[in-house]
Parts: structure tokens; C-alpha cells; sequence
């Protein structure tokens, strides 16, 4: 392709909206554009590397035996409402009327329609197991679109369900998701990790994250330093320490500590250690009747933990105790529970009931609020002060902690969701009454896996992983194009120019995608944009060399430099490309 | 593939609801199935063949210098009612809100979205032409989606959008398109014609319309024996009869013509000829302003046609005197205009303007309705009867008139409308300020070009134009699988599973898309599924061939049966595939 007759719209200023650097460099590299909140337009240069993750996926995919098919985006509202989803979801399900005023849903997922699709098409065992999936235009109503395609509402999505009569059969396909996840994250050439995770509003028993590693990653995900063991964070267990309480040696004593709400400005004013400081947090209680549509709250429950932990909200939501999904107690109940403001409560005295994580369990002559604003509580302990409360496991982990497959430290490192693979079970298929006759004659309901890649995300968690000062460093396996031409002054001198058309035509007839800038800009501005859009291999051509029949080969990525023959330019990339 | 690890989803009956040929191939060749009203999933089979339809309009679009983008299936109302199709569009332009309470449409069409991209892009004259496409996915409410994916409400569409600053600019990307176009459905294997058309609703100057033939076609596409002419019938001028009107000789009469009202009752009763009767056809005129508000008709017309010709309603729509859109009196306005009913009117003697139709103008001595139910007239003729009117082309052309381009006679054939371009001019830019700097520094608005490809619908037109009685008969190019295996009786002779498996191997290995059928199924319902699926290649293994290390070949589509060497398959199917 020459850049005279591409788009190559990159831009020099960083857009003032864009909060990530992969948005923003899919900005200035010219890959998207707004249309509205949360949609894009994807130019050629962005559409060129959606389409290489697009055909990964695609192959991976069938390689594990995955049949594609391809479901419409709008669906009808029976089959939502046949689901339960119908009334269970919230805004993100867009809704809308057709011309006949019938109700329709602009499709974020499509466990029913599969759902719907196989119980009409497949009615023996003998058709089981079956695994579809399709490659799809997915719209989900965001409340607050952002961070570019990272988080948008119309996004390109891989889509995958499988259909089984039994655990095993459900087991084996998930393995092998498990597997063309990994093949395909490998084949990307991303540096990612899978990892335990909770099956939110999904459903189901078992669950996997793919992530791709990078700084900026909005998940949080941990690993052992000596196991296979990699969970998310809401995910993993913290194991309660091996440790014992130390004695109760101090006498509780009240001191004052006005202005200091927060556990680091109590640690600072007290000069005590953040770990010897325990805080506590009010929620909301399981309502007596959970059927009931009474909105008043049935009472509230004290959560503690030690001042340097943080609460997992997964795991408070899931305890049997506490109201799902989890809600924090106003500042008004508060006060009427404790008689005291957020900033200055504390477990001793309470007459709520208490839950302790496990690592503040085995604290012993801690500080605690006074549930009396403006004061906290020194050498408080547990069963001498604080005696009724049961302990759980309430934190989330923390680097070093153990690991909880028994093995090695836990490391923690951010990542980027681009794949999810569940275990569903029958979740839809029983709503659905999805069945077959089984090898006995009977009617059996199917159990059902799902398993999820989020494809335009992946092109810009790969920016988020891949990118200096300069712009994007693609992996080969997806930029936009694989070598660039930069002939230095090509309109002043027919002797580059001659060299530059003989290489895009031999390297084009090799079978490579070479970007050949054929503009009239100075070297400058087209080393800049190569940079920028991120082509891995740049070959220079400019007068000096061409004395002696050479060119310049940079690599994007490590910035080395080499002067190569011009006739052994070809043999030299396939080298570097095979 | 297996058809073990396959959906085959082939069905024996043809659904009721089916009306159409390739509707009811594509649901008993389990390619699609239906999810909603005008919207369907497609299952393997059918995706397969879509795929190979896109890639190849893909890969023509390219070499014609498009660039590919993606743009959002939601789009933002403000573009539309920017363009004044907000309010033009009616109820087939979905419309619904956001979350916010936004108002948006499902993409019909992107001129709108493509006019903005290309204004905040685009800023100067060196950076055109530019020609952007995409493929994807479309909705359309149709009042009456049908015919499967050939009337569908979500539907697969490449659209291409060019731009310039020239109208010599404009024809010649036109001109790629249109070369584009003809290459496409030469590749596709389809038997098609481009043809002159109407520009409708799009607007622009110069159209033209891409049919594949097949006689269930919805258009009737007129072509001249001895020219390059080929128009759609609504675009084909009729010219005007050379010959000269011969002279009036006979004298009115009135005759009864009780319960005889159409052209054909009268024909019949009167023994004489349709081409010796006119029709008369009120319509309403133009109102008398346009941009009034006003729903009172300004009065009618009446059209005058010869008996055996069709009103051309885009002709008439155009015509100066009558409103657009056409709009055809009711019973109550012609009763009050001629004091008959619909059979029974005619163009004496009436106080309304009279538009005669060329080949009507010439006729003498011939029928009419009397404007008095149940009576006609005989031996009328213009001048002496009918003084004021005025002669018009309102007609489709029939086979055997002279073409209009002076050349030959017009052939009509049915054709499917698969393909669509337009010379669009300002229409869009103009209205969407889409302007860049000239060579002169100055703002002006581009002149635009649109291209559209029906991609799904190019898969029933295929099957519209190629089937027999036993299913679809593909061309290679478009086929879901090149070669079928099918082993008769694998399960009971390891020899035959033997052949059958290697075979498999080799001819996989060789690059083809192979449908093993190692399914437990008797002979004939294997071979009943690969006519039906239409894969064009069956190579048929059977005992008593094996003997001689022998297997049979079948062509699809012609039915040829040879017997081959088991060795030389491989070879046999390059050659024939090449």
C-alpha cells in the first residue's frame, strides 16, 4: 500500500477526551474515530489489525472443532423474557420497539438466541456435544463509555457456547477453550495469563479470565511464585494466617484524635503502624425475606479488617450474612448505629453483629475508632473487648501473601480482561427448557459452556502492552503492516525512487505488507508516522547508502539498526518474519 | 470437515412458509435458520457460502483501490436530521433511544455517517479522490420482510462511499466501480447484467443496477439484441412509434359493455384486439404548491395508455404535471371527474388535462370507455375526438420494441437486484457542508459517489439462479464445500473407511474444502444431503470400484458420473477446480 493513496490521518497532538494511552494513540495513529459516545468508526489502519485478531480467533477456533454461524444483533424480546434477563438486567440491555411495536433488544450477548437455536435444531444425544460460536457486532448500553474501544458500546466480540449432557462432556470442551484461548493470546503475541475467576451475573461453577498484563490493566490479578496458581484478585482466597494471637498485654485506653478519619492519618498521628490499626465498615444485612419487596434495610453488620487490607466485595457479597448485591450502610445509619460518624467506629461495643477477616483476627492490643467522633480506642482485643463476632475471609490479597494452592508467595500484577470462559451449566438451558432425548429414550435438559473473547479490546490492550514514547510497538502477528518503506527524499531523486519501487514491488510479490510512504514530507514526518502507527520493520532508503547499493534496517521495537544489501532485503525480512 | 463433528440440519419437507426457491433450499439445506421476522442466524453451511461471497467482494473492492473501514450500526440522529432524512425516512428507518434518552437509528445505509467522518478527515484537495467501503451488517424495518435473507431486516451489505472534487473525478471511480462490480459476479460464477436505473430515493444523476438473472427475478431488466444496451424497465425509454397515425375512418358508436371492465373482458366481448383498446388511468396533478401543507388534491389527470401496455410509474412520477409520488385517484374522485366507474372511463370528452402515451398516440379507429357505466365507445380517434391533450412516454417497453439506443430490439429477462451504484453529486456533502480547500485555497463541497453490494443477498439470488430438483448446484466459487466424500456403507467395511480416511487426508492436505460424510446413514440420504447442500464435486466410494482401486466422480451440477483411479483423485480435482 502507498501511503498516497491510504489514509493515514495521524495526528501529532494527544485528543484532549482520551484518558488511556491506547486510546489515544488509536487516535493519533489514525486506527479509529469517534461517532458518538462509546461508538467508533475504525479507519484502515485500525481495521487492518481488528481484522488480524479477528482471524486468529477464527482459526483457533475452528481448529478446536468450533462451528461458526452468525446470529442476528437485533433479538426479540420472548426469548429475554423466557431467560429471566428480560427484567433482570438493567439499562445496559438497550430496548427498543419495532415498526409493529414489538419489543426487541439490541444483542450484548446471545445465550438465548443459541439457546433458542439449539433446542429447536438438535434433539438427540448423538448430535451432543456441539460448540458454536460466532464472530459479532455486540452493543451494551454503558452508563459511562470510555477509554476508547477498551470500553465502548458497540465492540466486535467472539462469542462461543457449547452444548453437553453431562459435566464431563462440558469439562472437555472448556479444556479445549482453555487451550485455543492460550493458542490464540500465543499466537497474538501478547504477554498474557489466565486466571480463576468469579462468574458474576454470567452464572455458573467455573470460570477463567484472560488477561493481558499491563500496568494501566483495570483488574488486579495474582499469581504464585511457585505454582500454576493465577486468580483475579475478587477471586482468590486469603488464607488465615498461620500465626497465633499474641497475648492481650495492653489496657484499653481512649485517646483523641481529632481530624484523623482515615487509617493513615490516624497511623501518622498515633505513630502506629497501618496493621495495627483495624477498620471498620457497616453494610447492609441479608433482608429476613428475600423475597420480599420491602426496601427497609433489616439492620446492618460491622465488617473489620486490618487497616492495610481491603475489603473484597466479592466475598462480603457471597457471605450469607450480608445483603446481595453488597450495600454500604448512609452516614445516617451509621451515626444511628454506632452514635458515632464513619471515621471514628469501631467493633467495641457494637450491638450488630461483627465479622472479622481472618488477618485481623490474630491482631492482638490494636487501635480501633471509639465509636465516639473524634477519638479511637488504644490496646483494644479481640474476646476480652470485642466478644461476639465470627470470622471470615473479607480482604483481599496482597502481595507476598501465601498462596492459596499451598505453594510459593502470591505476586500481584494488573491486567486487561480480553477473554472469559464459564462453565454455565444449566443456567439457560433449564429457563429454556433446552433438551434432547438422551441414550435412554428420556427427555434430558443440556448443560452449556460459554466462552468469550473480546476482539476489538484485544487491539487496544495490545497498544496498552506494546507502545513507548514513539507510539505502538505491534507484535508482527498483528500491525497493521509488516514493513515499511521510507525512501528519504524520493522526489528530488530518481535514483531512490527507482530503489524504493523496485523493493515495494518485490517485497509486495514475497507476499509481505509494506506501507511504502510515497509522500512528498520531510524524513522526519515519515519516521514519525511509521513510529506512531507502529510497523515493526522500517527499511530506509537514502542517497549515501545507495552508493554502495545499501539500505537501513530499524527494528520498531528494539530500535536496532542494520545496514543491509539492497538485494538481500528480501531474504533478510523473511528471516526476521518467519 | 466431518459431517460427524458437523450440523448438517438438512430437512426432508419444505417449510410452509417458504414462498420462494432459495428460501425454502437455504432452510431444507440447513443454511439458515429464522430467529425473527426478516431475521435469521446462519448456521455453518450458509456462513460458509456468505464468507466466500464477502471475501471475494473483499478482495475486489481492494484492487480497486477502496479502503476498508467499519463503521457503528448505531448512529447518532442529529447526522440524519443534518441530511434531512430524519424526517424524509419513514418507518423502515428504525429509530430508538438511548439510555440517556438520545435519540439514534440502526444503520440502513451510512451516507450520513461516512459524509461526517469524511468532513473532520478531509481537509484538502491532495487527499482526494478517496473511495471507503465496508461490509457489514444492516437493518431495515420493512413493513414486510420476506423471502428469507432476500427481503431480510438485518441483512449483510458492502457499501462504498467516494469522493471528489470533480465530476470527471466522480466518473472515474464510477467507472472502477463499475468494473469492480462486473469482475465480482464474474467470480462469483453468477450469470449477471449491469443495467441502467433509476437513481429513487438515493438521488444523484447516473445509476446503475447489478442483476443476477434468474426467471423468479422481482425485476423485469430490458436488454437491446444488437448493443450494449441494458437499462432496468423502469429507467427504458419507449420511443415513439415511427409510423404515422392512419387516418380516422370510422364514426363513434357507443356499445354496451355490461360487467366487461378490464382491457381483457372487453377484448373478448367485442372481439378486438387490446392493441385497438386504450386504458384510461386517473391520477392526481401536481399540487399547485408543492411546499403547501395542503392534503386537498389539486385536481387529476388522466393518463391514456394502449391496452396491452403497462403504466411506467417512475415515469409518470416524473412527469411535471403529476405529483410525486404517483398517487392514483379513488373510485369517489373518478366517479365525480367522469361520471363512471374505474372500467368504464375514457378520455372523451373529459374537462381534466389528458396525457396520452406515444404508442397510444398513434392508434385510430379505436376503443374507449364511454364515462358511462357499463358502455364503451367504438371508432374513436385523437383530434377529431379528443382535442386536448398532450403525448408523453408513460409506458414500459415490451419485448420487440426498438431499443433506445437506436440499435436492435429489447429483449426482457427477470433479474435480482444484487448490486447498486450511484453517481450521488452533492447531494449529501452539500447539505452535511462537506468541503475541503481547493487548488485555489477555496472551500467547496465534495461530489460524491455510492456503491452497494447486497452480500446476502447474493447467496439466495446464486441459488435462485442455480438449482434442479434435487437442491442448490453452487458455483465452485461460492460452494460450502468444494468435495464431498461419501463412503457407502463405511461402517461395515474397514476397507472402505480406509480409502474413505485417506482420501480425506490427501485431498485436506491439498488444500480442498472436503465434506467427508462418515455419518451411519444409508447411501441415499448421503447423497440426497450433498445434492440438496449443492457441493459441487462427490467423489463416491464404493465396494465394488475398490476392487480396482477405483472410486466414482460425480458432477453436481451436470450430473456426469466417471470412474477414477483412487490415485489419481487428487490430480483429477485440481484440474477441474482449477
Amino acid at each position: 500500500m502507498r501511503t498516497s493513496q491510504y489514509l493515514v490521518s495521524t495526528l501529532k497532538e494527544t485528543p484532549a477526551d482520551a484518558e488511556i494511552i491506547s486510546h489515544q494513540l488509536m487516535l493519533r495513529a489514525g486506527m479509529i474515530r469517534r461517532e458518538a459516545s462509546g461508538m467508533y468508526t475504525w479507519l484502515p489502519t485500525g481495521l487492518r489489525v481488528l481484522r488480524k485478531v479477528e482471524n486468529i480467533v477464527r482459526d483457533e477456533m475452528n481448529k478446536a472443532g468450533a462451528l461458526e454461524v452468525l446470529m442476528p444483533m437485533v433479538q426479540p424480546a420472548e426469548l429475554w423474557q423466557e431467560s429471566g434477563r428480560w427484567e433482570q438486567m438493567d439499562a445496559e440491555l438497550l430496548r427498543f420497539k419495532d415498526r409493529h411495536q414489538r419489543d426487541f433488544v439490541l444483542g450484548p450477548t446471545h445465550e438465548e438466541v443459541i439457546t433458542d437455536l439449539v433446542r429447536k435444531e438438535i434433539s438427540s444425544y448423538k448430535q451432543l456435544p456441539i460448540n458454536l460460536y460466532q464472530i459479532q457486532t455486540k452493543f451494551r448500553d454503558e452508563r459511562r463509555p470510555r477509554f476508547g474501544v477498551m470500553r465502548a458500546r458497540e465492540f466486535l466480540m467472539k462469542d462461543a457456547y457449547s452444548f453437553h449432557l453431562s459435566q464431563d462432556s462440558l469439562e472437555q470442551t472448556y479444556q479445549a477453550m482453555y487451550q485455543a484461548y492460550s493458542n490464540i493470546f500465543t499466537r497474538l503475541g501478547l504477554d498474557f495469563r489466565p486466571v480463576l475467576a468469579d462468574t458474576g451475573a454470567i452464572g455458573g461453577a467455573v470460570s477463567h479470565e484472560f488477561h493481558v498484563l499491563a500496568a494501566s490493566g483495570e483488574d488486579a490479578i495474582v499469581f504464585s511464585d511457585q505454582s500454576d496458581y493465577a486468580a483475579n484478585i475478587e477471586k482468590a482466597d486469603a488464607l488465615p494466617p498461620a500465626v497465633a494471637r499474641p497475648a492481650a498485654t495492653a489496657a484499653v485506653a481512649e485517646v483523641a484524635t481529632p481530624n484523623a478519619k482515615t487509617i493513615a492519618e490516624v497511623s501518622t498521628l498515633l505513630n502506629i503502624d497501618a496493621t495495627q490499626i483495624i477498620k471498620t465498615l457497616l453494610v447492609h444485612a441479608v433482608k429476613a425475606n428475600a423475597k420480599s419487596d420491602d426496601k427497609a434495610p433489616q439492620g446492618l453488620v460491622a465488617l473489620v479488617l486490618r487497616g492495610d487490607h481491603e475489603l473484597n466485595e466479592i466475598k462480603a457479597d457471597k457471605h450469607p450474612l450480608l445483603a446481595s448485591p453488597l450495600t454500604f450502610a448512609t452516614e445516617a445509619e451509621i451515626l444511628a448505629a454506632t452514635g458515632a460518624s464513619a471515621g471514628s467506629i469501631g467493633p467495641v461495643g457494637l450491638t450488630i453483629p461483627v465479622i472479622v477477616d481472618h488477618s485481623a483476627a490474630v491482631l492482638a492490643n490494636f487501635v480501633t475508632g471509639a465509636n465516639k467522633d473524634g477519638f479511637h480506642l488504644t490496646g483494644v482485643n479481640f474476646d476480652r473487648d470485642i466478644q461476639n463476632y465470627q470470622t471470615a475471609d473479607l480482604r483481599n490479597v496482597v502481595e507476598g501473601d501465601p498462596s492459596p494452592c499451598g505453594k510459593g508467595k502470591l505476586v500481584v500484577k494488573r491486567g486487561i480482561e480480553v477473554g472469559h470462559i464459564f462453565q454455565l451449566g444449566e443456567k439457560y438451558a433449564a429457563a429454556m427448557k433446552a433438551g434432547v432425548l438422551n441414550e435412554e429414550g428420556k427427555h434430558q435438559i443440556m448443560t452449556m459452556g460459554c466462552y468469550g473473547v473480546g476482539v476489538s479490546r484485544i487491539v487496544a490492550a495490545a497498544i496498552e502492552q506494546n507502545h513507548d514514547q514513539y507510539g505502538i510497538s505491534w507484535p508482527d502477528a498483528i500491525a497493521p503492516f509488516q514493513v515499511a518503506i521510507v525512501p528519504m527524499n524520493m522526489h528530488k531523486s530518481v535514483r531512490i525512487q527507482e530503489a524504493a519501487e523496485q523493493l515495494y514491488k518485490e517485497l509486495t510479490a514475497a507476499g509481505f505488507e509494506v506501507l511504502f510512504d510515497d509522500r512528498k514530507e520531510r524524513p522526519g514526518v515519515m519516521f514519525a508516522d511509521m513510529e506512531l502507527v507502529g510497523v515493526p520493520h522500517h527499511i530506509i532508503i537514502g542517497e549515501r547508502n545507495l552508493d554502495e547499493r545499501k539500505v537501513e534496517y530499524k527494528n520498531r521495537r528494539t530500535g536496532e539498526k542494520t545496514v543491509l544489501d539492497l538485494d538481500a532485503v528480501v531474504a533478510e525480512l523473511q528471516q526476521k518474519l518467519k
